[in-house]
């Protein structure tokens, strides 16, 4: 199975090309270092419209089985910060335990953190996990997280991703 | 703008005056020890009757104008604690970080802090925060949360808050 | 009040006799050591059906009156993982510091933990709790959250649980 893996930026002003994306190239970067696996991205910049979030979610989901689609952007708690519940919308189980711990761990930098929605899902065979928008928070949570994510894309029946241990150490729980 | 915090009291003793509120003056006390910006109490002691927390909820978000709303009481497993259940009702976003954070600091003291369903949300221009009922356990949940309130009521295009900083860090990240 | 505690396996393998069940076999080990209070197990082991899994959450509350009742199993990303489901269809309150608490305790042996679902809540009289399904797990998370267990059994007007202080240090708070 070839692995696709989705990044979404959600960002009106990134989506108008008022700055660049460097959120999204973070992202990219760190998902190189940890995986020794070929995959091959499907990136979207959007802005932070409820429907068009949820519209690409799926769509990356479904139409371009990417087994993991990660988000930058949108979990805070202004009105126009509406990606948690795009995600919400779109899975049809919730991961809380990934919130939990990437707001944990962002706490040990900012007391902000509290702020944060970010959630993760499962959407059929794909793994939907809502990342910061700030760019030097990316890597913190991702190096959180990701020791669960290949186990986690084992369960729903996607593919089998192989990283590099010295940079992330993966957790396969023995059956 | 004026500044405005709502203050509510939800217990069916204290609002029948069997005791007195205690809970309500620690807050009130906490506050006034955070803030160097002028601001207004806005209290309340009432039952713990789930249509009439929802109705003052929204009475000082949108009436008064409150660009922050605290709670005590009512956030237990019991059939008769109902604040949680409406702050839900009244909030479009809701913030789990609040929660975790409350129960994680309350861990330190009591096993029981897991009973805890305190959560946190934002109506419209309002941050409403549920805080425990114990008198020795609000200010030991402030501490923690409100660090992270002042960002979140610019983010919400409240007023900006003044505060102490040898009383409380609060934080607001560099754009 | 005559004490019962509701034992529930939600396993395909194990309800077909593929395999034993150890992890309800685990929870009747590890709450016999807790508790000094006469008790009486109610105890199940079913498929991963959500209807029948509700089915039987009821019966123990409702018909059994057991004031506890803990599961075992189907609480992970997959897709025939239903327990939590069928538990929040069941319980009128959350109780989100549980599952909280044990993805923080199992977090410190496996990163995997994130990926756990579980949760408790409150139906009439009754507290309901997810566990593991990994038998090794099962005293992790009760000896993390059973503390509070006997309070949030007082508070909802259950029996008065008295435990071995050597075993478990269960915490009530002083009126």
């Amino acid at each position: 199975m070839r692995v696709k893996i989705g990044i979404v930026t959600t960002s009106d002003r990134a989506s108008a090309n008022v700055y660049e994306d460097i959120s999204g190239k973070e992202i990219m970067g760190t998902l190189s270092s940890y995986l020794l696996s070929e995959w091959e991205p499907v990136y979207r910049v959007i802005p932070d419209e409820q429907s068009m979030i949820e519209a690409t979610l799926t769509e990356l989901c479904d139409n371009e089985n990417c087994c993991l689609v990660v988000t930058t952007g949108g979990t805070g708690p202004a009105l126009r910060d509406v990606t948690t519940e795009a995600t919400e919308a779109v899975c049809q189980k919730l991961l809380p335990g990934f919130g939990e711990l990437m707001r944990n761990v962002s706490l040990q930098y900012v007391s902000t953190a509290i702020l944060s929605r970010q959630t993760a899902g499962i959407r059929n065979k794909s793994l939907i996990v809502n990342l910061p928008g700030k760019p030097s928070a990316i890597r913190q949570c991702l190096d959180a997280v990701f020791p669960a994510v290949p186990y986690c894309i084992d369960l729903i029946e996607g593919p089998f991703l192989e990283c590099n241990a010295e940079v992330v150490k993966v957790f396969r729980p023995k059956k």
